[in-house]
């Protein structure tokens, strides 16, 4: 096959950051190939209110307005249900969980859910999506660590769907073959995103080696097998939520031993091309609509007619090398897989 | 209490490297504390042969005349029976096997023992000790990899047991619950090591973190808690061995996603006060002669009489600052606890 189209590709997980960043990374949305991205609200401060939203994604359409963002509320004690049924009027899209420090800007995290119940209960009325960051904090005490941080989640993903079965939830880049069945157990209106580089790397990659550290972090071989089957099958409820995650160079080395390393891999202006990369090298290239586009579109009520599909189209290449990094010298990122090959390359966007 | 002494403190897995490096980082094998140093032939070309291994001591004994430097040989296919007796005659005293591309210049690692099975047999018969690097090679097919390297390898510690249940084995720089109880059922013959950053990191600390990591990989909580348990049992054949393993300063920080850090943790110049100050954290410290001198050096036959014994005494002390680097610029090297506090401080060596 030397050729694929992909319908309006969806990035249903995507850090775009803000200020000078935010310039820098916001366009490669569309460079990677996506014309939908749905937003991340972990700023300085954090997206807390419908206000800050529509603020946000009107600085975001200022950079490229060319790209969908669906916006996110971080929740947070000051949610209201009240605050809820505005955000559903303005278009919000969803409400992102964090568990308390755990990733980039996750200070105000939750700890608890059954503080939010009113708030799920709102949600679930006015059918605003859930989106959960799936891992407890570790605990020493508790043999809690970032490698099972996941799993130890999922009790908590059972029991927010047996509370509000109407509610739609997605368990955001899954990375264990735990969390894959538990969705998969789940009914119809839980789903799952899975990011690119979680498809490629394992622990052996991220130790020692800081670029390829993120949260959560990668976990086993036979956990990445469970991530590339349940593409392969095709299951609708498993899509691309790429978790693009851009931080400056100085802050992904690491140079000193009392500061470590900001997790965050960075996709985005790769995102498509990696993505049928990865999946091709698992024999799941013919599921790359599916996983990049119309499943999430569908579980997001995000489908399009023919008329208002943009399509894009990915060739077959001997070898695209990807670039170093983006940007100038402090301000740079450095993106996942640079400086290695790719096999396919956008030629229609 | 305000003060310990340790009679003769002995390290049983140390790299002390070679030309410029091994400079630097030789005479902080006392300046730690150590009048024994049990020194790993890794080096390149890797020391294969009783010539070597002499030769390199005797560059040892320039730098540092103070310190007794017992000699190893590193286990490869050149390694005879001729020049085990001829290694035992010359007073070396063990053997190390490293399993291939695992760790430091491993390149020429083992992959199956049986082939060594007659260099065993001498060893057992001159009674030399086996050092294991007991970790397999990560294998994707097989879900082996950094965090379960050390449990998969523990049926080769029992089959080489039980092939020679009068062969002296060391399982070095153990990091696991598994390995602990695994080297308990072996017989009297089968001792261990533990490093000190082992009894401080978790998976959690060196994820993000290049200075924190080291092969093995330090693992689970409940991992850590078995070997400070270990420990705390004052149990003979579970002994101190630092595994101090220096790299220049860029080595260990990560400034290119293209170039992974080195693996090691340099513990060697503050290492026994940090082992007190470990121990005291786990209500431990009343094991500290055993663990730093008595227990290994009884394994090795290394005992001393009290006219020949050392004593050097550590004092309780409020706030003791770590250095943050020894050496200048890019020939430096960080110190494990680099800028942080310890208990306890060499008063009289």
């Amino acid at each position: 096959m030397g050729e694929v189209i992909v319908p309006s590709p969806a990035d249903f997980h995507v850090h775009l950051r803000q200020g000078t960043l935010a310039k820098l990374v916001t366009p490669h949305v569309r460079k990677g190939g996506f014309t939908l991205a749905y937003v991340m609200p972990n700023l300085k401060p954090p997206i807390t209110t419908t206000a800050q939203a529509l603020a946000y994604k009107a600085e975001l359409e200022a950079i490229d307005p060319t790209v969908e963002y669906l916006m996110t509320l971080y929740l947070s004690p000051d949610l209201t249900p009240e605050e809820i049924v505005k955000a559903k009027n303005a278009g919000i899209a969803g409400v992102k969980s964090y568990p308390r420090g755990v990733t980039t800007n996750s200070d105000g995290g939750i700890e608890s859910y059954e503080m939010y119940y009113p708030v799920f209960e709102a949600m679930q009325r006015v059918d605003m999506v859930l989106n959960l960051h799936g891992e407890v904090p570790s605990d020493a005490a508790t043999n809690i660590h970032v490698l099972n941080a996941e799993p130890q989640f999922l009790p908590h993903l059972h029991s927010l769907h047996k509370a509000f079965p109407r509610l739609r939830i997605v368990l955001e880049h899954a990375t264990t073959r735990a969390a894959i069945d538990a969705v998969k157990e789940c009914g119809p209106n839980v789903a799952c995103t899975i990011t690119a580089h979680h498809l490629a790397l394992t622990v052996d990659d991220w130790a020692g080696q800081s670029f390829n550290f993120c949260k959560p972090v990668a976990k086993f071989p036979d956990d990445r097998a469970a991530l590339r089957q349940v593409i392969k099958e095709g299951h609708p409820r498993f899509f691309l939520g790429s978790d693009s995650a851009p931080h400056l160079l100085h802050s992904k080395s690491t140079s000193t031993p009392t500061q470590g390393c900001a997790a965050g891999i960075y996709t985005s202006p790769i995102l498509l091309p990696l993505v049928a990369h990865l999946l091709e090298s698992f024999d799941a290239l013919d599921k790359l609509q599916g996983f990049a586009s119309t499943f999430g579109r569908s579980f997001y009520h995000r489908d399009l007619n023919a008329e208002q599909t943009h399509k894009v189209v990915l060739q077959k290449i001997s070898a695209h090398v990807v670039e170093g990094k983006y940007g100038a010298g402090e301000e740079s990122v450095v993106p996942f897989w640079a400086g290695k090959e790719l096999g396919w390359k956008i030629v229609a966007s």
